[in-house]
């Protein structure tokens, strides 16, 4: 993978004022400055769109006006897709996203969001932080021009909601259904029809039959999304995206023309949203579980046949992309850091809840 | 509960030079200014104090200048347990600590790093960001003239290092055993002699025999302070601390004598502090644990017995703090997040990973 397959698209969509803007951005160095954050979230996504904001945000009120954040959703300026590839030709300063979108430009990005039967939340910031993990965002970065850096998380993401109850593996078959990333290569596997759509579509895919079921993030964003005004199947648990994290990409010559202290604050500002947007997501799920089983949702869990299928499923994606040198070394140094944060997460945090549990009953 | 606890104490051990620094602070507001941050923590003691150290770096770097963050590590200002009067006087700007260990001043102080039973860190930051936590936290620190935020964490703690392997709760009678905040107080019930030490002083306590025994943190953290030299009995789940947060805590005058850029600057290094602590240390305790396991310790978990009575004996702490109004105020808001976000947990993180545990084996 090299640069060329973005090249070819460069400054597709884009105003030669923004070009010119980005591209002369080290003169712009030493003075008040307007990034533009492209995202792929529609305002009205609940979460997501928070967590790009707070980015926005917080870059603004540290660099006390030095750096406005202009945050334009998906549409605003280009569509939801189109984020990685306007940032990478300096049409934009920045995206906010979910990088397994871009697995179409190269399949390691998936790991920076979530891939099936993957870490948890708190094992991929383990990984990311300490285990090696930005080092390869920033390698799959050096490759796009992007400097990328960890900026939310959804936590453990639902199962999804279906118009028919999964009784075993073939009930995917033939299914239309929505599911990014490896997540979704993986579900075809099982005969499913997956379809990528950005969040902002998914709601008027689902309700005029152009699919049969999809996956969003969990209760409280699936509830402001609306699901439930279509179908009440819904299974809590997923093995697509565990803990799926968002990324903040920034245009990396523009990155490079920031002072010091501008770089660490949107290396700051990332890491602090990342943990407050996971927060959030989590601090909101039970209540709006409650909500919707309130309004008739009917909760289920997939019997293991299905998540034995899953599992088979996930390992021959990863299989079919170990031919891709960083694919591999990153899953490599992806699995040696999640058997290591699990192996103690079970001893002390599973072991504690298991009893806390037992004793309060 | 009011000023008069500390105002008794106020300044001492201080310089005049440095009271005159932070006093005068609104006329440094506009330039360049050094804030003094004392710790509770020796520059040793892994995890801990490098999650004071990052904050006062991140700080340093942000703000270009303009703050300089002197970390003063316990001792070389004032004592480990001498930071939060330290602070409230204007001796020192800021502190960095575990804020149970002023339970004298507050008993709430104890929700803000961890109570018996209570939360794991996931949930504490789901309460303290999205449930309310954090605005009580200011609650407290409006009575002290502090304004604090959540900056570190150390994770689930392990049970703890003894001489004699424990088989039911009568073991804990007599035992002279290091544990502060509530969580000591619970094991006080069970006729243990309980001690509150700063970290810097367990390991000498506990090669010489004035304890018998001491929980630190965890693996990685108790491996770097020397523990397996002494004894090789370690329980790894405790029911005392599952999931303790670290603050930073700032006078309150200083912090309202910044701009508003360095405010916010404070606030989020704190933040990503809090999430990149806590990686750090769940990120290295796999790899300590088996290092112990190899250099002969043995690893153990307390049987159901004793679990039984922590849970009684915390639950009889809680109890008689309950007077206190903002004690209960925060004891329920604190609760009624913890069952939320735990309900949530069980559902979706705690099947998948059984989920993945049973597929991947």
């Amino acid at each position: 993978m090299d640069r060329r397959s973005f090249l070819t698209k460069a400054a597709v969509g884009g105003t030669a004022a923004a070009a010119a803007t980005t591209l002369a951005a080290p003169a712009y160095a030493q003075g008040n400055r307007t990034l533009t954050l492209v995202t792929t979230w529609s305002r009205g996504l609940a979460g997501v769109h928070d967590s790009a904001q707070r980015c926005a945000d917080m870059i603004t009120a540290m660099t006390d006006g030095q750096l406005t954040v202009d945050l334009k959703a998906a549409g605003e300026l280009v569509g939801a897709f189109e984020v990685f590839d306007a940032v990478t030709s300096g049409q934009a300063d920045m995206y906010h996203g979910a990088d397994y979108y871009f697995v179409g430009q190269h399949p390691g990005y998936a790991f920076f969001t979530s891939v099936p039967f993957g870490m948890t939340a708190q094992e991929l910031v383990n990984w990311y932080y300490h285990g090696g993990g930005h080092e390869l965002h920033d390698e799959l970065g050096e490759i796009f021009g992007l400097k990328s850096f960890l900026s939310g998380n959804t936590g453990a993401q639902a199962g999804g909601w279906f118009r028919k109850e999964i009784a075993g593996p073939e009930d995917f078959n033939g299914l239309k259904f929505r599911m990014p990333g490896l997540g979704g290569k993986a579900l075809g596997k099982l005969g499913a029809s997956v379809q990528n759509l950005p969040g902002g579509e998914v709601y008027q895919a689902l309700a005029s039959g152009a699919i049969d079921g999809t996956e969003w993030i969990g209760p409280w964003a699936d509830e402001k999304a609306g699901f439930q005004e279509i179908t009440q199947i819904y299974y809590t648990a997923g093995f697509h995206e565990p803990g799926a994290g968002l990324s903040l990409a920034t245009n990396r010559e523009v990155f490079e023309s920031l002072t010091p202290a501008q770089q660490k604050i949107i290396e700051i500002a990332s890491g602090e949203a990342h943990q407050w947007n996971l927060a959030q997501f989590l601090a909101n799920n039970s209540a709006a579980l409650s909500r919707l089983q309130s309004a008739g949702v009917k909760t289920l869990q997939f019997p293991d046949s299905v998540w034995d299928a899953f599992g088979k499923a996930a390992d021959e994606v990863h299989q079919e992309n170990m031919g891709d040198e960083i694919y591999k070394k990153i899953y490599d140094s992806y699995i040696a850091s999640m058997k290591s944060s699990s192996a103690w997460l079970k001893l002390s945090d599973g072991a504690y809840t298991a009893q806390r549990d037992r004793v309060l009953g």
